[in-house]
């Protein structure tokens, strides 16, 4: 049976139930829990999967416990630099943006990049010069300040040290990104990712994010995909697009080749975090080599669930 | 018999006898004779493949009728914005810049991304921030002057067009970018890139070339490639990775594979231009779909060409 369905992830890393205060953990399920069943309401309605997708990742984005356009963590200039991007598993279209500023939902630029630019990647100014022609509701820096992101910048702005997400422990071990992954009734398979990157960043660093084939693709006839994780590492095994290549030039099966992708290749070079998956018949995987990822999943075959550890 | 070997490219694209004179053409083929001879006399003396392609990619760059460092073509606002990538295939380390200015040679700033950076892709001002940190060489904006592609800017720089590189055509169909991929004595493969972009590109578009796994990727125990062509479109197909996936999970050797991706699967959606590619035993592919492609190649084994069209 074909199933119809939606993951979405909130990042990756150490994330410990000892750790966790109760209405914390209440807020990071509610905010899941909203993100999950706004994308899966379009998809009931017999809408697309990139509406859907783009849907519950601009959810997420509004929620500032999520390191994703509000919430957002700071750079080293003390600015909030986001990365985004979409893809349509139907056409291979795809949008992403680097580096910019003052974009309420990046992730919505990223999908007018896709749909009224020539371009598949833009960055920076230069992304905010295009935003300004497309209408992108643009913020001041006021609306990305939460008090919480800047005490965590606040710690370790004078260091040389930056950190993947608000995890106090060095090295850092969480990763702040937002994703989501869907199938519609007709078939269609699409991804959208967006992050606000590391605390104290510097240098315009780009992680896996906003590269198509490592933090993010669709492709109707294998798989689509959003990863969270330590983003060096996954942008030299290409992760998305290997998970991809696996069932296409493999013919392994979704299940099978996220495993060996996030238990096997990832984790010789280094590198840990998770991903969603779902597949062409709608099959959904949620993968990580992290101590927890916070994640929720929702298609027609009765699936519904929504974990953090 | 493994070989020890390396190839270049200049670009690829509507590159016709008939309209070049001889003189230009002797100069093409200079530059190329120059770069390969330059990068192939390292692993003659049991050098490493990353100096290799790094020594013949700075030649390409420092020459001004290729279109990377000097000879970097004008974006709309009269800048110069380069992108330039390297991967070690050994230990599957990388490096990359997006939209640089002023650097002399990005490929040489990406391998000390690679190497003395944490990070694997910096961007704009905080890659030339980097830059300084660790003492690549700055040049201001008259070393990148040339007359022929200040011409081409001026002709368009007033409309909304965009050109890959100098063809007067619209459509552009020449894609101006260098590379360089080797296979040393002991077996390792690296891949190098660089770009100067597109004629009076705006919005910081990235292309290809700084994407790891789509205009460039090395891995020893696959083959090493460096791209030239419509960077959106191999963006979409994640090229370089297609190539090396068809071979590890498809079993395809690289001729096949290289077929398949440039002749293809590039094409179904409307992407042009070539790549060179050698593998795991120095065997070299320098496949092209478009008129021409700037390119050369030599090996221990008696293979020597440079040619255009």
């Amino acid at each position: 049976m074909k199933k119809t369905g939606i993951a979405i992830h909130g990042g990756a890393g150490t994330i410990l139930k000892s750790q966790m205060n109760p209405e914390l953990e209440k807020n990071y399920l509610n905010g899941l829990k909203q993100a999950l069943e706004s994308g899966y309401e379009i998809l009931k309605k017999d809408g697309n999967a990139i509406d859907a997708v783009e849907k519950a990742v601009i959810e997420l984005e509004n929620n500032p416990l999520f390191n994703a356009g509000k919430g957002s963590v700071f750079t080293n200039t003390g600015k909030h630099e986001m990365d985004a991007s979409i893809m349509n598993g139907e056409n291979l279209e795809a949008g992403s943006v680097c580096c910019v500023k003052q974009i309420k939902n990046p992730i919505e630029l990223a999908r007018k990049v896709m749909e009224k630019s020539d371009h598949v990647m833009l960055t920076g100014e230069g992304a905010l010069d295009f935003a300004k022609l497309v209408n992108c509701k643009i913020e001041n820096d006021n609306y990305f300040f939460d008090e919480f992101r800047h005490k965590q910048w606040l710690e370790i702005k004078d260091t040389d040290k930056f950190q993947l997400d608000h995890s106090k422990k060095t090295p850092p071990e969480k990763f702040g990104t937002v994703g989501a992954v869907a199938r519609d009734n007709n078939g269609n398979l699409a991804a959208a990712t967006s992050t606000g990157g590391m605390t104290n960043k510097k240098f315009g660093r780009i992680g896996d994010s906003p590269v198509i084939g490592v933090g993010n693709y669709a492709n109707n006839s294998t798989c689509a995909i959003s990863c969270t994780g330590s983003g060096e590492y996954f942008l030299r095994a290409v992760v998305a697009y290997d998970v991809s290549s696996m069932m296409e030039f493999g013919g392994m099966n979704l299940e099978d080749a996220c495993n060996k992708v996030i238990h096997e290749r990832l984790l010789k070079i280094g590198g840990d975090g998770g991903l969603i998956a779902i597949d062409h018949s709608g099959n959904i995987q949620l993968p990580f080599n992290t101590e927890g990822m916070y994640r929720a999943a929702m298609d027609n075959n009765g699936l519904y669930k929504i974990e953090i550890y």
